[in-house]
């Protein structure tokens, strides 16, 4: 067998740090840390959120080293601080690095609280992949996503993912560097449709937890995922996506595993909110903004934008943000008049 | 409003009272309880399992009586008593009945334990809906399926079904009849996909429930779900049903809630083998045959007569009935060599 390049981890919160793991059972990997005291840490004590880093993961801390090493690269940095990273990064990057991100969030070139919906321009709002591609001079970009949750992937548990990219090279790297015994690896060239799958995926799952939260079982919950999907397709489907994306592994799958994990922040801010809590207090009890608050306004600029119908994210986005009592909330939607069954496969 | 016809419900098992109890919100119900003891009992505590019976549901014990004061019918009977109920019924029905079965099962006429895959008729594995048209003068048939556990419909939560038949006036009546603020219902033309959409998500809530006996979590039964309704779809495409039925409410919303729920015997099946303990012992324990069994043996059968392929299925199979160990099954699957997305949305 011959020895492959190590591969670049950016980031090492716990998905990165999950990634890294996985990697290192193909290849050599490095993984980055900026702060120069954590990384330190994490090189003596060799664990992260008490999980062991496999011995094959090195920690770097400058990019400009990891650019050099390596010509795979999986940047694994929250959505509101991916920009900074891409632009700090960019003089080292070069037209034959392929970089597969794994971050479940969009960019916004303006400021989403102040924005009125039929003012903004959609171009201003970008994936991860877009802003690579705007940023750098990296041309072979994928993304992966899938129901990854670090913490079953750390203990070595099975699971699955999607690496998607308009390049059969990029997923053919991406599944070389990741796949082994317990992680399979899917393809799928329409890396639009997955990542607005992993986005679309968190105010569903904010939507799950509230129907938790009043109490309900497991019909509420398989039939607000099976709309959930729908509109979700609907939406991608405005914006460009193909449906096919949404009913694979990083989607249906995704949503599954996360409309049904108690332990995702969106699942939570969803209970609490139901549970009668205000969202500013559910927020700042949590520390940091859960990626579904973020996405649930997004989401709304774009549909109100494009005049497209999408009761779920509307009638949540009214519960979160107009204090809409969720009761009444319910009763809309099960009178919102839909009644063909997966009508969303003749879009 | 004009007074409705009152609707006849057969079978008094949990999930008949609990569509009684529904449809009692629109119009009267004659529900049919065989013995007459137990309709007695019923009728004086006016409670099925301790859920109270809405007061415009009747308990009755003649099928002439149903037959002669309803034109709309609900049968609710397990498949092995089906064809048994169907042929007691026949004498009293007319072509201008309307029949809505919801039944998870299929019926076959040999005998599945001593049959070779080789020899048998596919024509004789019969779904309910044949079953009527075969057994009856009845024309209109549909059927009722989707995540439906009794026990939440009975508790008022919101919940959702699928009308499923060839005659969109079957659709439309039984709309009328069953929906209402909390429950809403779903037409679909492709009356055989959400019967086989029913039956086939059993054998997956087996392997689900032995995903978490093993100690799995989220990301393995995401994979597991999602991977089991592409099976499900090559399978029923086999059978000639289209794939749009398994991608509805009553596909994969059934197959998610069945899946979830640890309420369910066949999920509870899975559970307790994965734990290791021997079938034999577990369905003696839970007293009658876990619908998902039968499945598996009359799918086992389905899938080697066509030749097709269904690793799922075939090597649940050989865990349930050929003592493999669940750990050589999972690296099976997880070596089996499908890489890309969504790939079962091309057929």
């Amino acid at each position: 067998m011959i020895a492959r390049r190590p591969v670049g981890v950016i980031g090492a919160g716990s998905f990165g740090s999950a990634i890294a793991n996985l990697l290192a059972e193909n290849q050599d990997v490095l993984l980055y840390e900026r702060n120069k005291d954590a990384a330190d840490l994490i090189r003596i004590h060799r664990k992260i959120r008490n999980f062991e880093l496999h011995e094959r993961v090195s920690v770097a801390d400058s990019l400009e080293h990891i650019a050099s090493e390596c010509y795979l690269l999986f940047p694994v940095v929250p959505s509101a601080f991916f920009k900074h990273m891409i632009i700090d990064f960019s003089p080292y990057l070069r037209p034959d690095h392929i970089m597969i991100h794994a971050t479940k969030g969009l960019h916004c070139e303006f400021d989403i609280d102040q924005a009125d919906a039929k003012n903004i321009r959609l171009k201003e709002i970008k994936t991860m992949s877009e802003l690579i591609l705007q940023e750098t001079g990296i041309v072979r970009v994928g993304c992966l996503a899938g129901p990854n949750l670090a913490l079953e992937i750390m203990e070595k548990q099975p699971a699955a993912t999607v690496i998607a990219s308009r390049f059969d090279e990029v997923i053919a790297e991406g599944m070389a560097a990741l796949r082994s015994d317990r992680f399979q690896v899917y393809g799928n060239k329409d890396i639009l449709g997955i990542e607005l799958s992993g986005v679309l995926k968190n105010y569903v799952a904010i939507a799950s937890g509230a129907l938790n939260g009043l109490g309900y079982g497991e019909n509420a919950r398989a039939l607000l995922i099976t709309r959930g999907m729908a509109e979700m397709i609907y939406i991608g489907k405005a914006l460009g996506a193909d449906k096919k994306a949404f009913l694979g592994i990083a989607g249906i799958g995704d949503l599954i595993a996360t409309c049904t994990s108690p332990k995702s922040r969106n699942y939570t801010v969803g209970y609490r909110i139901a549970k009668g809590e205000k969202l500013d207090d559910v927020l700042r009890d949590l520390g940091e903004v859960a990626e579904g608050v973020r996405t649930l306004k997004i989401g709304k600029l774009i549909v109100d934008h494009l005049g497209a119908s999408a009761p779920l994210l509307q009638t949540i986005s009214k519960v979160l943000f107009e204090d809409w009592p969720i009761d009444r909330a319910i009763k809309l939607l099960m009178r919102y008049p839909v009644s063909a069954d997966a009508e969303y496969l003749d879009i």
